[in-house]
């Protein structure tokens, strides 16, 4: 059997950002890595192309009365700017205590190569273990899976698994295993302003016209109320109350407000009114800027009014809200905003529907679901209490995995996730890392999810 | 007598952008060719040294009885960025029609080269002529003139001249000179918040805090009124009415709104109210926004909370508002409106003090001048007549030449400005140009103007 670790630093070496065209070879090499891997470990595998970055295929037994996990995964990264911000190069994965530093190492490098591990420990042992596994490793998730629905839609019979099985959200610390329940949708798309035809000298022009810039503040200045709620008519009408035992696991897991204050480095927190922070990154929708351009930006000053202004916006929607319904409100609210004397253009990026499945013996809304799905959560349960030594909490989570609701819409199948990575492992974000313990420990839970749904 | 046409095209090639360390190179190129060409026409060159780009100083003429003009330019110029908007490369001059396009060609390259061939024709036919001229040309202008002021206090005595001449500024048309009376000053700073220490990734934190971005656009939008207006207490308050000449000198100039409305290709002004655009550029001080900057702002969506947003803003200030006295109203408003939970730190640029020097024929207003200031604008008059065929307009402009407030206090000297770039040049914007039969008739008033003021 390969080295875990090793095979993981070769991994993050190759610089799979997929937002960017100039990493193409970065997306080829992460690509090829785990097809080989795969190919090492029994797996037949198939790389389908897409409109853009290929999706790994690799199947491995062939008894359609063995349960069928599907174990998905992606191989890109998020840029890794803003670069000066790195302690050790993004794309040169460097151990330091417990961690390896690199972009990619916790999402999703790091829980992607514990599913290959565990597998390929389990399969060594026995090879003729009765179950069938696809693995489906994507190359676009963090460009919001673009092409992923298109490519479960044509290849839809051979991912007729029962459940998908996969670790891409997070869990409060090494020794506690959270089981992500839900996840919040989402809806991105980005404003464009335009003044005048050309940038302009402010001294000039200065005093006469709307300064796109200008403009893009007025407008971003009105989406949220002074108490931290998104100020679109309409905004939280779909949303759903969390339930109870919801509430009481967000309990038990004992967060402290104070600890996370400190974590993110802030004075306050800024919630709407009513929810605490834990609360509102996964029960409430938002609307969040992710960057703001216009004018100049270099060294020294610049005196330009510029032609145009841009920002980039998403917002996290949750269960009941749809991506559509969504959409309609919140360009409706935009446009109706568009600043006195300035051009507005709205541009769609991706979106992913919220998406929830409880499992059957903790929720108390049981809802109709497949026994061996049931099965991958008690086995998942069982896993986990013997590596963890105490059993999972089951919890939504704040992050969007729009290809959940995509598996669920395409294939009609949930999702079994236990969580990888630890809030100070900076996903998408400088110095992002992975914990080498529980790369250990999630490689023994899912030989041992796995050996159990076997039986 | 060299070729200026010719000359200005390699003086452009040289891509001396002062603001960027990288166009070191470029700076260094400007500063020889000048330097080299006041050789060649029977100057004493001297390259003084400052902090960052030097200062050429050329001197031609010894006797104390001639009059002594001070002949100013700059040799650096704006960053060239956005540099997708040019049509040709900014550092490669091109004639199309009567323009020469490129970087600098109109901002200063262009008129100090006019100035240049016109002193080299001169003295060409007249090596004896009655006249101390002094060339001060310096690299710093288009990043404030740091290091001028220091320059000036160390070279006092050198540069006791009686008056500055130079082109710095604009006319309306290729038809009709204008003399810049008055310029506005400028006050420039920069203000970053931060609020997480380090970027967040947007699911798994967003909507628990408040957003850098979120604060950058509240903090910009709270500086302006719906109206037009600066809001910042006491922003006004200085200001000096437009004298009724001036208004009258402005209505001669004829301007029309639908055809500068067109020529920004915007479909409304956004003035304070009782000012025409015209007016508000050069009697009214502004705040303009230059540029946003902070998250994201590559191809395709990043779902980043930043830790930091920016913004870059400049205020044109006019008589009688002083940078020290704005600069206290302005930052104490600003800090009074840091956005709760984040971290203000303002920086301060350059700045400058406005400026107005009246032509004694001219003004109701007459002030006490030098003598030969008093010639020098008659000159002047005769000058642009002859070449023009009318007499120049006396105007205060909306831009701002902060070394001419420095050269007034330091060495206690005014300004003679006759303007010689076109509002279609496109200033500190892509595809700038300078008008060639502007250049042809701005050699020729250079020439009679110093001719005269030597009789």
């Amino acid at each position: 059997m390969f080295d875990p670790v090793e095979k993981l630093k070769e991994y993050v070496r190759h610089a799979s950002v997929s937002a960017d065209p100039q990493f193409k070879e970065g997306m080829v090499g992460a690509q090829k890595l785990v097809s080989g891997l795969l190919k090492e470990i029994g797996f037949a595998v198939e790389v389908v192309p897409t409109a853009l970055h290929p999706v790994i295929v690799a199947k491995h037994g062939d008894n359609p009365a063995w349960p069928h996990v599907i174990i998905y995964g992606h191989y890109d990264v998020q840029p890794p700017d803003p670069l000066e911000k790195w302690h050790t190069p993004p794309f040169e994965p460097t151990i330091k205590g417990e961690r390896m530093y690199g972009r990619g190492t916790a999402d999703n490098k790091g829980p992607l190569m514990v599913h290959i591990a565990a597998v390929g420990r389990l399969l060594e042992k026995n090879p003729s273990l009765p179950l069938r596994i696809t693995f489906v490793v994507e190359g676009e998730e963090e460009i919001g899976s673009k092409n992923f629905k298109t490519f479960l839609l044509a290849n839809k019979e051979k991912l007729r698994g029962d459940f998908v099985f996969l670790s891409d959200t997070g869990i409060p610390n090494a020794d506690q295993m959270v089981v992500t329940v839900g996840l919040r949708g989402l809806l991105a798309f980005e404003v464009e302003l335009t003044g005048p035809q050309s940038d302009l000298h402010s001294g000039m022009h200065g005093g006469v016209l709307m300064n796109p810039l200008q403009g893009l503040a007025e407008f971003c200045a009105s989406l949220h109320t002074p108490d931290g709620r998104v100020n679109i008519p309409g905004f939280y009408d779909d949303v759903i109350e969390p339930q109870p035992w919801e509430r009481e696991q967000l309990a038990t897991l004992g967060l402290k407000e104070s600890e996370y204050a400190a974590f993110l480095g802030i004075k306050e927190f800024h919630t709407p009114p009513g929810y605490t922070p834990f609360e509102a990154i996964r029960f409430l929708p938002t609307l969040e800027f992710n960057g703001f351009s216009g004018g100049y930006q270099g060294e020294g000053t610049k005196t330009v009014i510029p032609s145009k202004a841009r920002v980039k916006i998403t917002c996290r929607l949750v269960p009941n809200q749809t991506p559509d319904g969504m959409k309609n409100k919140i360009f409706d609210a935009v446009r109706a905003r568009c600043p006195k004397g300035l051009k507005m253009v709205i541009t769609e990026q991706h979106h992913a529907t919220p998406y929830v499945a409880i499992p059957p013996d903790r929720s108390n809304t049981p809802k109709d679901q497949s026994p061996v799905l049931a099965r991958g959560f008690r086995a998942l349960d069982k896993a986990v209490t013997a590596v963890w030594g105490r059993p999972p909490l089951y919890l939504r989570e704040g992050g969007s995995v729009g290809l959940i609701a995509d598996l669920k819409e395409v294939l009609g199948i949930d999702a079994v996730m236990p969580g990888l990575f630890l809030p100070e492992d900076n996903l998408h974000a400088p110095n992002e890392s992975f914990h080498l313990g529980v790369m250990k420990k999630g490689i023994e839970m899912s030989e041992r999810m796995l050996t159990e749904l076997a039986k």
